[in-house]
């Protein structure tokens, strides 16, 4: 995936980076853990610093000072998961802001104009992101509304596009907006939503509204459903998702790119991915433990620091344990996601596909 | 200095890392910015996770991951400062812990065995940190007290030191116990201790009860009075000192070593220190400011990122704003020390110091 600020080798996963940082990790540390593209979040960079200063400082790249590839949200997910009092019209969503209660609306127009303000590399059409349970009434409201906003996004982006901070860099290369297809949890909605979409003719897809609560094997279902109906030669990206089990699930799937606050969120919390399983690293079990957290990982974590010292800081709520199991969490999502890569290059996916299933077992046998 | 760990270049400043971390610096950055010695803190290691926890796996330099030289203070200055209840009596310290508010007892003994156990490579003999203000009759009696630990301190060490937690490696070198010179604010008391110091003999020497509140003035002036009276071929250390220009000058004036909290904790509540004086990051006129921290920098901060996305970072109160300030605090104590040591070896401390307070005025007179 060819984007105007860094070439993308997929399946990819974008670690989150919320309010213009992917919490507590230095850029040159992501750097140096392989992190080809990130993901910025509109709704929080629209409140703070704002999306015209940012604009105004040249775009978000810039503002952050990371040279490779970035996505931009559109705000949807977050102005209905975080925001008060929230209204949703045909127009658009007038909502509080969850830090000081003000008044704001976002419409499919004004969200790519932040977007673009932000200067991504990718921006994501303004959608409702359908609650579950949702019945299939409403279902339906929601993706109507959703597909409406889709051609709205898109004539909006194709109108100002020129506007992004960055116009006379890279050859002319601009922005790409994807579209979202939406339809709860019912494959014809699903259907109904990706033809709809293919049909507007945008340069990739995602799919949404997944990970809002629903079993896991749905989630699975509605991806294995939706997924052919999305053109094979364009960006495949499932939003929101997952474990690490899951994401190589999904890749080998063909699902190219995928985001997740699970590796950076669980950090913070303690809960640490490793080949071996999950561990939750304030476990008392560990306080004399040598060894590294992952013996398989070749981290910059899992290279100098033991159990015993991650968990010492975890319990000291040190701001290192925060660092050191961001830093290892992310290095293991990443690092997963390279493995599929060189497997599918070497033609051995199958075989990686078996070894994370029989690890999964094996750690599930362990924790029981 | 050569120390079992590392042979360490004076005069030095060392950064405090109080539960076996710089707080928020992974320990290979801490390499990067040229830190060739910490500090641990006694009294926290002790209560979390414990001497004998860190004994049993190796010493503090193994549990943290850190090769270089490392030093632990005595414990006495916390048990001070931050315990309640605490009873003194000839004999030690009762005190309940500022976690939890369990019991605790801390004797000279006690105080090195911990020291012993953690296995830094020098350690600080108990001594009662006299408060300010104190009056001569207190001071007087603080200071016998102390003098009569420092006996019981060097006794207990040269019985046990061989208990240390790396009793094989380094070709039988071994931790050394410095001596603390406390007295008040009272010249001939300051220099009492120092003749009695002295006469135990000790490999170096620290002058403590500084930074406890007094006007700075005087600070100054009880080092100077003090300093000679040590012997200048062992090493002379402040302990808990000071600011950018402050350290200059004492290092000017013969000092060896020097610790402080400020370069970190500064860092995290936003001051930061530059060659233009200090700044408040969370001040809105860097809203906009893209220009680095301080243009005369060359730490990786300075070289990436701009103000604007250092005062975004506070205010989001992201984890990264605590990360990034503190490693240019760091940078810049470390590189104003390298500078100092530049000179001594050139032969014009002179023109640095010069340099130093006419810059410290102009940023005075611009802070007006």
């Amino acid at each position: 995936m060819v984007l105007p600020h860094a070439a993308v080798e997929t399946p990819v996963f974008m670690p989150v980076g919320t309010q213009a940082t992917v919490k507590a990790i230095p850029q040159h540390l992501l750097e140096e853990l392989g992190a080809q593209i990130i993901l910025g979040n509109t709704y929080h960079l629209y409140l703070r610093p704002g999306h015209e200063l940012i604009r105004k400082l040249g775009g978000l790249h810039r503002f952050m000072s990371w040279p490779r590839a970035m996505l931009t949200d559109s705000g949807g997910f977050q102005v209905f998961s975080l925001s008060d009092l929230r209204k949703v019209t045909e127009d658009g969503v007038q909502f509080r802001s969850h830090l000081d209660g003000s008044s704001h609306f976002f419409s499919p127009e004004h969200s790519i104009d932040v977007q673009i303000a932000l200067g991504a590399d990718i921006l994501m059409a303004f959608d409702e992101c359908t609650e579950y349970p949702a019945d299939y009434a409403r279902a339906r409201k929601s993706l109507d509304l959703t597909l409406r906003w889709a051609q709205r996004s898109k004539d909006h982006f194709e109108a100002h596009q020129q506007e992004r901070p960055w116009p006379d860099a890279f050859a002319g290369q601009t922005q790409s907006l994807f579209g979202i297809v939406q339809g709860g949890m019912f494959p014809d909605l699903r259907r109904e939503a990706a033809e709809r979409l293919v049909e507007m003719d945008f340069p990739g897809y995602a799919i949404g509204g997944l990970s809002v609560g629903e079993p896991r094997a749905l989630t699975r279902e509605i991806i294995e459903a939706t997924l052919p109906l999305l053109p094979a030669d364009k960006p495949r990206y499932v939003m929101g998702v997952g474990y690490p089990e899951e994401i190589v699930e999904y890749a080998a799937m063909g699902v190219d790119m995928m985001d997740c606050v699970l590796p950076t969120r669980a950090a913070r919390h303690g809960l640490l991915f490793t080949s071996e399983g999950r561990l939750n690293i304030k476990n008392r079990r560990f306080a004399e433990d040598q060894g590294p957290l992952d013996p398989e990982c070749r981290c910059m974590v899992c290279a100098r620091y033991s159990r015993a010292y991650l968990r010492h800081l975890f319990v000291t709520q040190e701001l290192l344990g925060a660092v050191l199991n961001t830093l290892h969490n992310l290095a293991f999502y990443l690092d997963t996601m390279e493995s599929v890569r060189d497997a599918i290059e070497l033609g051995v996916l199958p075989a990686l596909l078996a070894r994370v299933r029989v690890r999964n077992t094996d750690a599930a046998a362990r924790q029981l």
